[in-house]
């Protein structure tokens, strides 16, 4: 039954809002003005397909580090064209498939996109998908091979697709020469200082009062952290919740953030 | 399905005039004094197949950088030609093709120009072909092989054949020692000058005023680009598409070309 | 009947409490501060899986030396959480199973968890799962993959789960790029200094006499061993039942621990 | 019909006129003094094998630049021995083989061969039929030592055979030691002076009149080709060729020669 | 019947005793002190087994020289211990297995070990087993993970098993990191001196008279050996045997001696 | 066909006569004592096995330059010794065969040699055997790991076994860790001096007049070949039959041989 559960796959067609609402579980923060301008920045390429015959086929890049928010951000903009075909492929949905497989799946997903008149596939983690590890290195040459052909491919007639990828790994897609299948490329950064985790603190509520909150930043500053750091939004939230458990939150919170949040000259790795 | 999807391949004799046409959406457009130079030389290789009985067989590669219009040109001339068989060989028209499709796929090909006294075969993106990625590096040398042989067999009695191949990566092809198997070379350069944007950008009606136009090379100007940078066709009509969308398109073409355009010294690997 | 023998495999839910308490099989030896300060952490992760619905997902790597008491910590920890699921995934119970096996019994055992509220899944000596060796370095990419998108999965609603995860070798794991996989590292240190080898002593009741201890201890500082040392309790334990043969246990005591006891500087390859 | 057309493989008994003569369209023309040295030489070899009981298997190796006339006097010689078995091995009598047929196929022709008294096979670019290629370097081990163990097989009694066979690339086969699996081996060079090229052009008939004859050398000798060049006969028949298409026949021709032929020092890569 | 040959398994469970008793066929001469105490050391291990619940699973290595004498010393210690279950897992009992038969074979002995209260398991010639070969290097990873995990497994209650291995390239187990599956290690040294030398000599009868004896040691030291040498046991009865054909006996023993003892410092590679 | 003719194996017991007279096709001549020498040492080895108890497996390795005489002076020892059973084991006797069924026809082969008292086994050019190529370097360690163990295993009760190994290429049987498999080794070398050549030539009858003979040994003198040279006696035959075929037979013979013979400085690579 391992291999019945690989084979409940859903209907193909259509918009998996689902999967998509899964990616944006603690929803958008705007805990800086680059969320604001990612986010309507990429709206134009949404219009680009809508408008212009010249260029049936726009492939986007969504890159920055680990946890920074790019898969949330794809889905949110994803969500926001009410295109009639928007779907996800991500490493999970081919959780077991070989590489055969795989290859069949990403191609029925593109085909499917060019049955609506407007489409948009969100491309989850290229690394991922592609089974990248550094040693060796290893790949799927299939699974490149496959999406380097879908994300050049002329579409037929009448028919409009925006890819949007995500990788928090682009040198690797450098070296496997991807980088310029792509038509242009959005960088998603960390969070980088106390405003914004601050911001965000206060979203998540995880202190009682205003005086914690100060406590905290007080804390994280003399612990070295003004300015000069990085964490992704998915870590700082995480750090939070762990904090959460412990009788001393902000001690607890301080100390965890100092821990896990990068020095900005090691983490700039973009 | 996907299986069927993949057995849906239209009857192989003839002209495969629709895929053809594809790869010519946007036109040719004389933008400079190279492209008639390229396009009428070529013809003279069409010429000596249709004349000379001791060369039956005549190979010809195209190579240039990314986007600089190889195929569309070799399609143009394939289409020019009016010979009574012209076939396309492309990573798309393979996609989820095995190693041993792929072989027995391009086999029939050539082995079907055959039937025909007079034949185009078109093999488009040479490097994709082979799945090759830089690491490794790895390729189909079952493809490889296949592709040397062939284009080296003697035709039979009474029939001729040219073949027009692509590559954006001619220094590939020298590794795989697969230079010396074309009769001749042919370089397609990327746009290069002001001048030759500017006539693209007319044949794309991107500006409404001349006045507009004007602001716009005085901007790329003074972002540097005058004379030393180059372009893909490709690439130049993507980003015009992109800055039509913005409400300051003369600004957002500027500064897109810039982005994009690269420098003439760091292009320049032919 | 080897095959029937891989096939008898019990019924995949619930509580796997023989395998985790033969892990268990000397007990808890609190020799020394670290181990109790081990423990009560350790247990922050089960309530913050218990409490916090903003993550579901929460994942802990267990690493240090060989036989340093990591895989008894972890099933001591997922014992006590007393969630109704917790299984333990190990070398052991995947022998003979090929790549696609193990891939499916891992898979399988996480997607059981998430029939549970609340589960713990014990991933005992990673590198052993990939079926690593140095020398290539060779290992299972599809065992690596499957566990890197396992770990990174997004919970179905309402469903949580922690993974206690095992290495002897962190450094593998980070070559693999799998650390930042986990939410948190804990470590777990190797005895140090003689008190810790005399607590363990006097639990084993090797010795008849204190006489006999204190000689004992006499002997190991003069062969060098005071507080520069690293053994793990794995190994004191068999060290102590080699010496029980002996007609002089206390001499060959002393000898086999320095034998076996690497110096601080040599063995600190956290 | 693709597999069918693989089995339709001729009758593998007797001599293989057909293949044979096609490599040798173009005749052999005596535009020197080597030319018939090589051919007399070679002559000696099917005298042995006519005459001495003592070396039943006698195997030669031509040898030389890419398109120097190679399988062509090989052809030439063989048909002219009027041996009652003569047979050609070559990689497009072979295309869309896997390893296995193509051990097959080279092992039946020379289990073939000692059914008849006399006999000669003729095996055609070596390292093609070992789909050598440089970058691993890659190429079918099983092919290779299947040849290795027939130029060394002890023929049964009362056989006598000749192998005949090309490369382009004699630095391949030493690199696997596959040079002393011959007996003796046979330079085939490019052609090096301006004499050869106008017997050759006159052969041709390219020029009208000697008047275009001259200027052409006259050009030639300007370009810099006099005595230090390289260049095969078969690239000079097809730079005629296309030179033919041209109104400036001689411009076209002196353009193309000093084009594709190399100097002579970079080419000397015996 | 090849097949059938490798089928023809005798029935697994119980003693191997004709096996066992073919490696000791010379019988264990007591040719120097170190032979006595290697045999009465490793019986501790026996009683370790037989006497500690705490420690149910004890593993040794046996290393040295090749041909020093450590298969039929493992053997002896076996055979002596009387256990109800004792069995040998050789090269030779495996030959013509695949990976995976040979996986299987290895994992059935362990498991049948375990029907037994007390057994013993000879694993003789790890690198053998493992067809570890230095060139690449190459072997079989799926046996070395097999016999990884059976060395660290967990009896079941009640069940004990003492595990002998041997190996004359210690090396290799370090480089595959398996060195620290094993709970000791036992070194067999070579034969290092000439009265060693003598002693085998009077055991093996080669010589008619003492007069004979002392001539050959006096020709042995001219030749440079006293002291410093290196020869296995296993070589000196070959090298007995080979003298004993020649008319010369005396002259022919110390040449070969000399020819096939190496100098100590080079032969140290323990 | 093809397959049935890999099946047409002669009945597997007895003494292959025929195979091993074609390998002493041209007789041994006696051209130096060293060929004497090697024959009555070697005979020994035929008398340990048929006497000695002790070593019922004695493994013998002869080596030196291709062409040499190994292959004719381990086929004439094998034959004089009249075992009942003798058999040759050769890369020609396993054309076509995969690695299995060359593990398989030569574990045949040892195994049926224990059906009789006293056995020889041939095994002819192991670096073929092993389908060795430098480059990689590529072989197979399926055979090797067949004959490794073959090598070492213990014959059952009453059984002798001698092996006559033959290899050019002593250096990669060492890199193999192949050379320890052997009890000894014997050198074959190549003809160094002209009076071996002079008593060749005689045995040969190539010149009809005493007058040429020394015509000839003149001219190879003044051609630089008195005492430092090497050729295998193999090559000097073919040498000579290639010479017979000429007008010339003097000069040409003196021709080739100097042209083929290599200096003793580049030759040594015993
Ligand atoms: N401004 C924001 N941008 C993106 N995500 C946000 C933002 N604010 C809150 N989030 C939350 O943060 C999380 C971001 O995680 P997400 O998986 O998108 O990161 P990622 O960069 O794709 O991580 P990874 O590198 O691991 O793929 C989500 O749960 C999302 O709901
Ligand atoms: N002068 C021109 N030459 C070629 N293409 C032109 C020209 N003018 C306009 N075009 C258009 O530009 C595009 C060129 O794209 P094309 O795919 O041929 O480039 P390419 O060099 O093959 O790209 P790639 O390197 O990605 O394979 C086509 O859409 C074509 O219609
Ligand atoms: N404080 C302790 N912590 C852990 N284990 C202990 C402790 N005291 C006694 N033990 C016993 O020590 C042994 C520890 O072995 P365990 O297998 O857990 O080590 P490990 O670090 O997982 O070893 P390995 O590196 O080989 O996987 C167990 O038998 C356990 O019962
Ligand atoms: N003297 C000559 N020697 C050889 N070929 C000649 C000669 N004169 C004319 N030719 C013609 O030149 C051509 C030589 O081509 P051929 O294929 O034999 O060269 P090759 O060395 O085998 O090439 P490649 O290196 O590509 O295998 C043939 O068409 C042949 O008819
Ligand atoms: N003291 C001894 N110790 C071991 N073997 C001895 C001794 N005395 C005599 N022998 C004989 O010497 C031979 C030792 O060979 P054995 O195969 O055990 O060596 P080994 O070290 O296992 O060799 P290898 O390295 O090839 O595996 C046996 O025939 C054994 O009977
Ligand atoms: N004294 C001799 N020793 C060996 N062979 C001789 C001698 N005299 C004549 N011959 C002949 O010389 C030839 C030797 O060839 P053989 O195949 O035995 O050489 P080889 O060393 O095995 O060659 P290779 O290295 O190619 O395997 C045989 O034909 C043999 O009859
Ligand atoms: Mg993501
Ligand atoms: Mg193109
Ligand atoms: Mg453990
Ligand atoms: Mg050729
Ligand atoms: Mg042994
Ligand atoms: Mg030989």
């Amino acid at each position: 039954d391992f291999v019945r559960a690989l084979e409940e796959v859903k209907p193909a067609f259509g918009v998996s809002d689902e999967e998509l609402s899964l990616c944006t579980r603690n929803g958008i923060f705007k805990y800086s003005p680059d969320v604001e301008t990612i986010l309507t920045d990429s709206q134009l390429f949404v219009e680009q397909v809508r408008n212009s015959p010249r260029t049936p086929l726009v492939s986007i890049l969504f890159h920055g580090p680990s946890g920074s928010g790019k898969t949330a951000i794809a889905a949110t903009i994803a969500m926001a064209s009410e295109f009639p075909f928007i779907k996800l492929i991500s490493p999970e949905s081919m959780l077991g498939f070989n590489e055969q497989a795989k290859m069949a799946h990403i191609t029925r997903i593109f085909n499917d996109a060019y049955k609506s008149p407007f489409s948009i596939v969100v491309v989850d983690e290229l690394e991922r998908l592609l089974d990248w590890v550094g040693i060796g290195p290893r790949f799927s040459n299939l699974v490149l091979q496959t999406l380097v052909v879908l994300l050049r491919r002329n579409p037929p007639k009448n028919r409009r697709l925006l890819v949007l990828a995500t990788t928090s790994q682009r040198s690797i897609l450098e070296q496997l020469d991807m980088i310029n299948c792509f038509d242009d490329e959005v960088y998603v950064p960390p969070i980088k200082d106390l405003p914004s985790v601050e911001h965000v603190l206060s979203e998540l509520a995880l202190f009682d009062t205003l005086e914690d909150v100060k406590r905290c930043m007080g804390l994280l500053k003399s612990f070295g952290l003004d300015g000069s750091f990085n964490v992704g939004i998915k870590k700082l939230i995480m750090v939070a919740e762990m904090a959460r458990q412990d009788d001393d939150k902000v001690g607890k919170f301080a100390q965890l953030l100092s821990q896990h949040a990068s020095s900005h000259a090691t983490a700039m790795h973009i």
